[in-house]
């Protein structure tokens, strides 16, 4: 069985290699920044998004793809911003792939589209193996999970772009250990950029929007 | 590839239920009674368990098994309680299955322990299929995640005996909609059993040993 299962599994990947090869083609041509999210369940990835939509809006024009097992709870939210928004529901599976981000954008306009942000499922395992096409890809982690996600979590670590420290409002409430938690990342992936930022009261939004926006270009 | 993947995965499945029996009858003979741990990452399994092995030492044999993708540091940290515990990594793999918990107990004397707990990898999808021969299986959601996760990682709370809302301490620096969240556990799951904890300031401890203590059997 487990021979059987890693050739299946390098099939797989090696078919969601080559869909997102194309993604990332197609982004390019059209001129459409793409972001992805992930983290554990619960971190903050729609708070940030919505925050971060609704503060680019006025210069941008962003869109969002959502995934979750179940639910059109985050696409709801998200639409509030009054952005193009869509949920993919993916059942049981515990992260997106890119097929299922380049069927879901088949009948979008993608030139009318300056940054599309793709929020995965809640997971820090199983996206890590997904390249979706995305240029930018930012792990989120909050301060109330604790200081060793990365050292318990390389992987997710391993694939991203930009690690963003969420929630720093409740970094005393929790007495997080900021020193061993940006120690922690840089043992896992040295020289990884850092945001540390709080989507209830705005502190480092702007870090967060500066890193964002020069990426995209408007059209 | 979709077909023989769902072919592969089938046969795996069958193969861990069958692990899995194998070891329910095993703790029933040997009368020790397996408690599970499932959340998403930094929800407080570890700190639940620091405190719970610290409460039930006096009156119980307990011990633990731990999962995680890399590192022992939680098993380090239940190992100051003075109870046998054993880490088990697993790699890339986001969740414990029956073969890695029957392995790691392999050389262990079942008779010498009342209650084995065991802390799966944090992720709120993957071990929803893995059964581990556990006669209680507790899902943890902690306040500062949201209300949502019931709704939106249904699966996970399908398969639990009993909801554990942890960080309770935190619920008003974070907004919790209590009722919400309640509620959202009720249509998932109607009828389960909630407990709500806090493992900083011992809210709610009470219940949640008084719940393990009975159904084990001092030897």
């Amino acid at each position: 069985v487990t021979a059987r299962i890693v050739e299946v599994r390098k099939n797989i990947l090696r078919e969601n290699d080559r869909r997102a090869a194309e993604l990332r083609r197609l982004f390019e041509e059209k001129g459409v920044f793409v972001v992805s999210l992930v983290s554990s369940p619960g971190a903050g990835k729609t708070a940030l998004l919505e925050r971060t939509m609704r503060a680019l809006r006025g210069s941008h024009r962003v869109a969002a793809l959502v995934g979750d097992l179940a639910t059109d709870n985050d696409a709801r939210r998200l639409a509030r911003s009054g952005a193009p928004v869509r949920q993919i529901n993916t059942g049981a599976v515990c992260h997106l792939d890119a097929a299922m981000v380049g069927d879901s954008l088949a009948d979008w306009d993608l030139s009318g589209i300056d940054i599309l942000f793709v929020e995965n499922v809640g997971n820090l395992v199983c996206p890590a193996s997904y390249d979706l096409g995305e240029q930018l890809r930012v792990v989120l982690m909050s301060v109330t999970e604790g200081e060793d996600k990365p050292l318990k979590y390389p992987t997710i670590f391993n694939t991203a772009d930009l690690v963003v420290v969420t929630k720093a409002d409740l970094a005393s409430a929790v007495r997080f250990d900021r020193t061993a938690a940006l120690e922690n990342i840089a043992t896992t992936r040295p020289g990884i950029e850092v945001i540390e930022l709080s989507s209830q009261d705005g502190t480092g939004m702007e870090s967060w929007l500066r890193r964002l926006a020069p990426s995209a270009v408007r059209k």
